[in-house]
């Protein structure tokens, strides 16, 4: 008989026990194709006691997390308790040090303390793998690592955040605004209580700095990465894309060129005629655009237990078939630090919107300024009063370099004519 | 220096000088993704002098395909002279028995024989792969193989073949028939001079049967695949279907069940808000429904040397980095034998089309045959007479066994009221 990979799981809430329901489901599948079964041996969470809907009696309990680490039968430990410090890194440090394989679902973690990691798992010859981390259950860190690995990556990008692209979605098909989908995604459980982590970017710039790395074989910078959430798209944002054929995705997006690495998290504006405008609900995607294949795209569900369950399980399946080398492609030495890109210098299109006074003179205000900063606009919407009695224009420039974007912005932010602040986006090309 | 891994190339067609010119170009970072550089050390085909655009002097020639096999210095032989049997096959059979790792994109060979040569590659611990077989650079063997290798797969499905996609894609934007588009693709290089193999369903069943097996966990069954192309689709039927919200695509689907195994490639209704519905052109994409990842979506180039140069080259990436197993995960010995199902019982939506006779009693004959044979109509379109005086009578039935629908096809078979043959095409839910 061949032995099993045993495993220890830290973590049980709902991935955790997901990962436990999934090897119970399809234990004996998975023996057939890993060519040796995989048995959980431990576990260890914050409460005993809790009814997760699994039975957890037959595995070893284990009251530190930390102790997996050196759990006398794990060859495994697969770290589901979350946060980029603490107890998660403590684990996984440890993990690593004695030589162990380490599979995590902990973006932050991952972005953060990522190359250190790495270079603890190579060091003792061990794998770290972290699919799970990044688009749920989306083999995506595969698709780079190994399925697109013989293209020069020219850029990644997609749709990170299942919870913005929830909300962008209901947006979109109801007409309404950001704050009232919020509160009913809240009161669904598809949001968290305290938002900001999904809405404001970061945790797509998670993903993002992980796919960077990986694409591009640079060191991961998540610092670097410029996020800017949802909260500011408004109903009218979204009805203004559409009379253009656009649609407003939050996307990630990462290149790398002589101008230096480029990441960036912000609401596009995303053709029709683009993969990632039909993209909805909490669904995520990925797209890579290698040197020789071409566009790559990728699709699934971004989060819940059993996708990311099944993301979890398969790492231990590479695990377990002794498949599995350096986790960023290349030994993490080698790694290459990106110097951050100068946005100023990117060209491309935009849409800017801004409320304004109901009162002569506005537009020429707003008109001059985009002359004086050199943008160039292709078409300009004025739509009449709302009912606080402000009134919408709606810009998009022609393809020009950003830094003309921000000047003209930065001319008018201290205009008494504008309502609330401007909103900018990128049109997606 | 770590030694490289050492391929010898047999076809020197678009995909092999595709796999040349790839690794010229991105050699350097393939080797330190790879750990070691991959060299191309010999290369045969039918014709030496031959321009192909890339440099070939600093191969060792080879005059005789088969000879690869032995040639002293390859780690791996490259196959992409194509065809199920004849040389391609002997010069795998030949390679494997050497105890060297093969590595092709002839989906017909591993469609065919592909049985046989994993269990050569198993005996010998050397690798065999096919990732350029199946939906070009789209790097869904992977994805099956290791990144849904978690999941009991209940179904898989996609768009396989590009040429069809590419008319389909035709006759939808532009309204015109398929003989007129088929003879434009013709022209432009789309589509081969003679087109039956594609337009027929047959490489796309090829590719099905070998997603079938890595899914499923079944012996390769290229001859239960029924396969029906996209020959018999009228302009009118994909007005008809617009107008009822789907967009005609060829889909391969294959499921296993209780019933047995089932393979089929069929023109298909493809609901608007199915990914499928947004493929476009010559483009492939592939779904896999697991029972904890939910649905994947793979998109990307079916077809031309770039992308299937990247899916060879990540194959040989692969091989160098020596992560690679069974060919379709599991032991060869441990596939099982699917017994085909039958599709009388399976249950599913209909679309039917009848080119009637503009005479009385037409249609009540046609509801009378469905009622009798059991099928439950939906809706029912019947428009005015085309130049021939003929009338289009369309229907789409309520979900039933495919035998009922069958059984009223029979019965109307004989009709002298008929013009032409029936079209029955399977709504995709």
């Amino acid at each position: 008989m061949v032995e099993p990979l045993r495993v220890a799981i830290a973590g049980l809430g709902t991935v955790g026990a997901g990962v436990i329901r999934l090897i119970d489901a399809n234990g004996e599948l998975i023996a057939r194709r890993a060519g040796r079964p995989i048995e959980i041996v431990a576990v260890s969470a914050r409460d005993r006691a809790k009814d997760r809907g699994v039975d957890i009696a037959r595995f070893d309990w284990v009251d530190d997390f930390t102790a997996l680490a050196q759990h006398p039968r794990a060859d495994v430990v697969v770290e589901l308790v979350g946060g980029s410090d603490g107890p998660a890194l403590a684990l996984a440090r440890a993990t690593l040090k004695a030589g162990r394989s380490f599979v995590t679902a902990n973006k932050a973690m991952i972005a953060h303390h990522g190359l250190e990691l790495a270079q603890a798992a190579e060091a003792g010859d061990a794998a770290l793998k972290f699919e799970a981390a990044v688009a749920g259950g989306i083999p995506v860190i595969k698709g780079l690592r190994e399925g697109a690995a013989a293209n020069e990556i020219e850029r990644v990008y997609g749709i990170l955040n299942g919870t913005c692209n929830f909300i962008l979605s209901r947006m979109e098909a109801e007409g309404r605004d950001f704050a009232e989908v919020l509160a009913e995604a809240q009161a669904k459980g598809f949001a968290e209580a305290d938002p900001g982590f999904d809405i404001d970017g970061v945790d797509a710039a998670h993903k993002l700095s992980i796919l960077a790395s990986l694409a591009f074989g640079t060191q991961p910078a998540f610092a670097d990465v410029a996020a800017t959430g949802i909260r500011h798209v408004i109903a009218a944002d979204i009805a203004e894309a559409a009379a253009l054929g656009y649609r407003v995705r939050l996307v990630g997006i990462a290149e790398a060129d002589s101008h230096g690495l480029f990441q960036r998290v912000h609401p596009h504006l995303v053709p029709l005629d683009h993969p990632l405008a039909h993209v909805t609900g909490a669904t995520n995607a990925v797209v890579a655009e290698g040197n020789f294949v071409g566009r790559l795209f990728f699709q699934g569900a971004g989060a819940g237990d059993g996708p990311t369950a099944s993301a979890v399980v398969a790492d231990l399946i590479d695990i377990a078939r002794g498949e599995f080398g350096p986790p960023y492609a290349m030994p993490a030495a080698s790694l290459l630090a990106g110097t951050p890109a100068d946005t100023g210098e990117r060209r491309g299109r935009a849409y800017l919107r801004f409320m304004v006074e109901d009162k002569v003179g506005v537009l020429a205000e707003i008109a001059a300024a985009m002359r004086d900063a050199g943008v160039s606009i292709e078409s300009l919407m004025q739509r009449g009063a709302h009912a606080d009695g402000s009134v919408l224009v709606a810009i998009v420039t022609h393809e020009g370099p950003e830094r003309c974007v921000a000047q003209a912005l930065e001319k008018l932010r201290g205009s008494t004519s504008l309502v609330g602040q401007p909103m900018w986006m990128h049109i997606l090309q």
